[in-house]
Formats: C-alpha cells, sequence, structure tokens
C-alpha cells in the first residue's frame, strides 16, 4: 500500500470507493472533481470562491503556462501555488493532449512533439523531459507522464504503435522526475480499444506510478465505448492507486465513473459552460438565456445551498447573461462549480453508507438527460 | 436645515466640508464617490466585494435598464435594490446623458427626447414625466431630474436655450415625482459659461431639491474651465444641501471638487480602467500589461491594504491581463475601486482635521500627473 493513498471504504453496491490521497499541499478526499485552471487561474474564480465551493484540488495547464508566463518565470516567481495564491494541492497534466488539440504543425517523433504555438506560432518541443521539467518547475503536487493522445477515429495499428511510443515516454518521464514532493501520474492510452488499454495499463505498472490515469476519453467516442474503456482498465488497474480519468465529463459521465471505481476529474465543461449560459441544477439543465426565465423570481436551483442560489433570482441571472456582464460569468461558473463538487461530495457519502447503486439509478431517474447531446456540451 | 443632509464638518483651511447624507437604505458620508453599475451590477464585483472595499452607495442608469430589461419587470421583481441583491444606497440618472452619449438619431423637443436605442434601433420617447417614472419604478433611495446635456462646443444661444429647456423639464420632474422614499436632486447645466450655470443654479433652487448636481462636465472641456464651473456653481448652491458632480473623474478631479465644496461623484473611470489595465495607486498610474512588470514580485500598490494588493504580485496580474483571463477585471475593479473609495476616507478625515488644503498640497506633489491625458483616460 503507497503512502500517498488510502483506500478508506469500498461500496459493497458497486465497483465506487472512498479514497485519501496525500499531497504536499494536504489530502484529497476522493472521488473528486478538480476545476481547471489552465492559465493558472480558474476562469472567473478567486482562491477565495474555490474554497468557499470547497474546491479541494485543482488542475493548471503545462502547455499553456510553458507559452505564457513560461514556466522558468514562475518558478522565479515561488512556483505556481504562489504565483496564483491557491496553497491547496494543484495537479498539472503534461501537455500531451494540448499539443493535440490546440497547436498547430504537430509533428511527433521518438524525441517528441514538435509544434507552433497557438498563441504567437513560435516553434517549440515538447519532449518527456521537458515536460517533467516544466511541471517541476511549475511545482504542482500531483504531476503527468507526457503521452501521446491519438484522434478518436485513428486506427488499430496507429493506436498500438502510440501506445507503444506513450509508454516509452511514460519511462523516460519517470527517470526525469527527480521532486520527491511531487506525485507522478501514468496514463493509460489506447483508444477505444479495451485490449490495448489493458496493454497500456500494464506497461505503466510495470514502470510504476503513484496513479493511474485514462487519456484520450471523452475525443468523440459513443458512451458505450467510454464504457468499456472503463471497465477494461479498471480491471487491470491496482486497487491501491489513484486512478484518474482526464477531461471528464457531465455529471452523468461522472457517476458512470465513480460507480465503476475512478477517483479523479477535471473537465472544462462546469466553467466553460457556464460562460455560455449552461447551468447545473437539480432538476437538469437550464438555459439561462432563455425567455423562459424572463420574470423567474425564483433561485436558479431551489435544492442548492451555493452563494448565487441564495442570493439571485433567474431573471437576474438571465439579464446579466444578455447584457454581457463579467458578473454573468462569475456567478455562472460559481454555481458550477459548487454543483460540481456538490455533486462529488454525495457521492462520497453514498458509498460511506454502501449505497452507491441506489445512488446511480436515482440520480439517473431524477436527471433525465437534458436534449443538448454530449457532443454539443463537450465543445459548446 | 433639511432632514436628509447633514452638514457635520466645515474645514477651515478649504472649502471642504464633511456630511452626512441619510437615505431610504442608510446613511452616506459625504464625500463620497459611487462606483458605477450601469446594468444593475458594477462591473465585475458582486455585491460582497462591494462591501468588503466599503462602497457605501452605488450609481446605476436609467436608460440601461429601461431598455433592458425594462423598468416594470425590475419593479415586478421587487425594485433594484432586490433584484440586484444590493441593499445599501443606490442612486439612478435620468438618462439624459446616455441619450445624449449613446442613442442615435436623437431629436430633442419640448416634450422630450426621441431616440433610437442603442442596443437593437427602437425607438423612444423619453420624457421628464418617463424618467422618474421609470426611476420610482426602479426604486433607487437618490434620483436625478431628466435634463439636457449640450455638447461641450455647443455655442452660448443653444446652452441658454438648453439651459432653460433643462428648468422647465426640472419642473416637470418633481412634478411627476410622488415616492417620498426617493430624494429628488436637480441638475445645473449652462455648459462652459459660469454666468449661465449660475442662472441654472439659481432657477433649479427655485424650484427646490433635495441636492443640487453639476451635469454636462468632463465632456471635453479644459481643467481651467471646470475649475470655474465649479467655483461659479459652488458660489450659488446651498450649503445645506448636497452637491453632486456628475461623471467626475481622475483622483486628481476628486481632490479638487472636494477642495471647492462638493461632496458626491461618480465615473466609469476606476472600473473601465481596470478592464484596460491602467490601475491607480498610491505612486501614480500602473500600466500593468507593461514589460516591466514581468518579474516584478511586489505589491500592485505598497500602501494599499486592500485584499488584490495583500495576496497577488504585479507579474501575476500582468499575467492575467495578457492571457484575457476574465480574472483580470475582477482584481483590477477590485483594486482600483478601493483605492477611490481609500482616497475618499482619507479625504474625509483631513476635513475633520481642518487640514485639507495641506491634504490637497501633498496629494499634487506625491501624484506626479501620469503620461496619460485627461482626454485619453476618459475615454479609453
Amino acid at each position: 500500500m503507497p503512502d500517498h493513498f488510502q483506500l478508506l471504504h469500498q461500496d459493497s453496491t458497486s465497483r465506487a470507493r472512498c479514497g485519501l490521497l496525500t499531497t504536499a499541499h494536504g489530502p484529497v478526499q476522493t472521488p473528486i472533481f478538480m476545476p481547471v485552471g489552465t492559465n493558472a487561474t480558474v476562469k472567473a474564480m478567486r482562491p477565495a470562491d474555490l474554497r468557499e465551493v470547497g474546491a479541494q484540488i485543482i488542475l493548471a495547464n503545462t502547455y499553456h503556462l510553458y507559452l505564457r508566463p513560461g514556466h522558468r518565470l514562475v518558478e522565479q516567481l515561488g512556483g505556481l501555488h504562489r504565483f496564483m495564491a491557491w496553497d491547496g494541492p494543484i495537479l498539472t497534466d503534461s501537455g500531451g493532449f494540448q499539443v493535440f488539440s490546440l497547436a498547430e504543425l504537430r509533428k511527433i517523433t521518438e524525441e517528441g512533439v514538435q509544434f507552433r504555438s497557438h498563441i504567437d506560432g513560435s516553434s517549440h518541443l515538447l519532449t518527456p523531459e521537458l515536460s517533467i521539467g516544466i511541471q517541476q518547475s511549475l511545482g504542482a503536487d500531483v504531476i503527468m507522464c507526457f503521452d501521446e493522445c491519438p484522434s478518436a477515429d485513428a486506427d488499430r495499428s496507429y493506436v498500438e504503435r502510440s501506445l507503444e511510443l506513450t509508454t516509452r515516454w511514460a519511462r523516460r518521464s519517470k527517470q526525469a522526475h527527480t521532486r520527491q514532493d511531487q506525485l507522478l501520474f501514468g496514463i493509460v492510452q489506447g483508444g477505444r480499444f479495451p485490449e490495448l488499454r489493458q496493454r497500456s495499463a500494464a506497461e505503466l505498472q510495470e514502470i510504476g506510478f503513484a496513479g493511474y490515469a485514462l487519456g484520450g476519453l471523452s475525443v468523440g467516442e459513443e458512451k458505450p465505448v467510454m464504457h468499456a474503456v472503463m471497465d477494461a482498465c479498471e480491471s487491470q488497474l491496482p486497487t491501491d492507486h489513484p486512478r484518474y480519468i482526464m477531461g471528464i465529463g457531465t455529471p452523468e459521465d461522472l457517476v458512470e465513473a465513480v460507480w465503476r471505481g475512478y477517483d479523479m476529474f477535471d473537465c472544462v465543461m462546469p466553467t466553460r459552460n457556464a460562460r455560455n449560459g449552461m447551468l447545473f441544477t437539480s432538476q437538469g439543465r437550464v438555459n439561462i438565456k432563455a425567455k423562459q426565465y424572463e420574470e423567474d423570481q425564483g433561485p436558479l436551483d431551489p435544492n442548492c445551498s451555493c452563494q448565487v442560489c441564495r442570493t439571485y433570482s433567474r431573471a437576474y441571472l438571465r439579464h446579466l447573461y444578455r447584457s454581457d456582464e463579467i458578473l454573468s460569468s462569475i456567478l455562472n461558473t460559481y454555481h458550477n462549480i459548487a454543483y460540481y463538487l456538490d455533486l462529488m461530495s454525495r457521492m462520497r457519502e453514498a458509498i460511506q453508507l454502501n449505497r452507491f447503486d441506489q445512488f446511480r439509478r436515482d440520480f439517473f431517474t431524477q436527471h433525465t438527460q437534458s436534449a443538448v447531446s454530449h457532443k454539443e456540451e463537450y465543445t459548446c
């Protein structure tokens, strides 16, 4: 049993579990959702707001911070925690996914990925050694191996060669990792092919990491494919290490993933959708710009106890959105993150009470899926 | 002596004075600066933030709220205080200035102003009766007469006819005003002509208002002209009523106006400049996007005790601005309003100590005017 992760309770009705991840900046109760703070800020949230809504750990992006303001500058200014005035745990991803999704003129070689910056077109070579070096400069508590993330429609032979490359990069990432106050997680690849995923998971365990993540999900595949990959990996991953699914997801995705035994999640959805006026509530999605809320004096979510739901009417939130006011992004983001973190908290409680399977069934009964498709939500 | 305004202290070294304005939503210590909340929100600030930085009264815009979401809706939702969740005093302007500065195809008649909305081009006729009706629906604590605001270069005969119209509209505004929990202020016009200003001030006093405002300043005139108008009106206005200069100004403008015996001020400058990265500090203006702050670990203003200056480095604030992050607007606005309100607080203290003339001299010694001209600041 590693000393950074403690399995506190295994739900008796599902694979869901509660754990405690110990980091250099404090403990994290799992399962947990990590709000995304791409540029060293969770968009529209101050650190005090994050603490108010119960955030335990946040995520920041290696790719973005490497390009601007630069990891050397952040290091010189005392590291990421001090730079952004967040003294809780931080996880940085490796930049692998952003190179795949944002950068231009990408060229993948054994050495690494040559790409052009999406900000100024400048040319860069990101390698496993550089990715780990950047993450060590930033000083996050959990850092990720540099991986290749193939597209959802890549064929089997490409995905197989890609996962082999990701394994070799994982070995180089581990060798480059020297800061003992940072936990290094491996990233399982293998696309939509369960047997390739299992091979990737096995190879990473041979190298040995503090935790294991599933990369390359939610990139356009169907839900049954996503769930099959989750199942295949779960049976292969050690129970005594944290399991993280990167870039997931909708509230429904989180419930499904926790039910399947996963512990950590991040996604831009609550923050990005907030800025677009799509709000998550106990009664389903609310599109706050809709005419139906024009005279609505009620709170956004009558079952939510967050500051926004205690203070403002739907009519006011609609007015702010229509007037393109910054306060719209502030309040919507605050609520959406509060909703996500409250959902995780209720899931941890259900697990402790050995009633997670029932929790999941109730959740899907209450939450008739909104008309908005999964794909639209991820790309809005 | 009216019971809504109490002159607490007259500085012995200048015309500066301290007072207490009593409103239906609480007292306001003068001299005071009112942050501008155009669309029922001070941009990027929550009510809790406003309270934290010591805001006592805020301003909202009749023109904007009439067009969106509509004063009837705000009234139906319980009035402006409840709508925006601010339970402190609010002042609404009459829409006169916005019709002049924002609306299209403006046509002024005896009845009122016909204009097209800057939002959707719809046609509207704003009259003194409608302006007061809107302001009564919104329910602010201090409301303003509907006035005409001629441009800075209008000739004497135009300005004279305009002030006569403003006087007739002031009479109609007073007749339309029925809510006794709202204080109605008159607006002195008369452009850059001191004798016309004095005539306007005298005519308004004959009608009788709870306070007197100077409109149509800071619309492009030179500082000496602005100061001459302030002087001319001050000698004409009753000492036992609050005196408000609308749309003023820079920190330097505020010191000059308080020194001349004025009590209330509003301006978009601290909020708008914040969003453009221009910050007010005890050491002068800081353009936070400047390269010189790239590695600056120091606080924005070492003499400021606001949350932003206690928490973040100039390097981080620069990073947020360059990354176009919402948190940039949030933190910059918070600091700029804190700076303005702290300046007012220090002015009130200097008046109480009979040392305002010295305060003014010290202020201008410390604050060597920045390279940015007055005009640039107002229009940035």
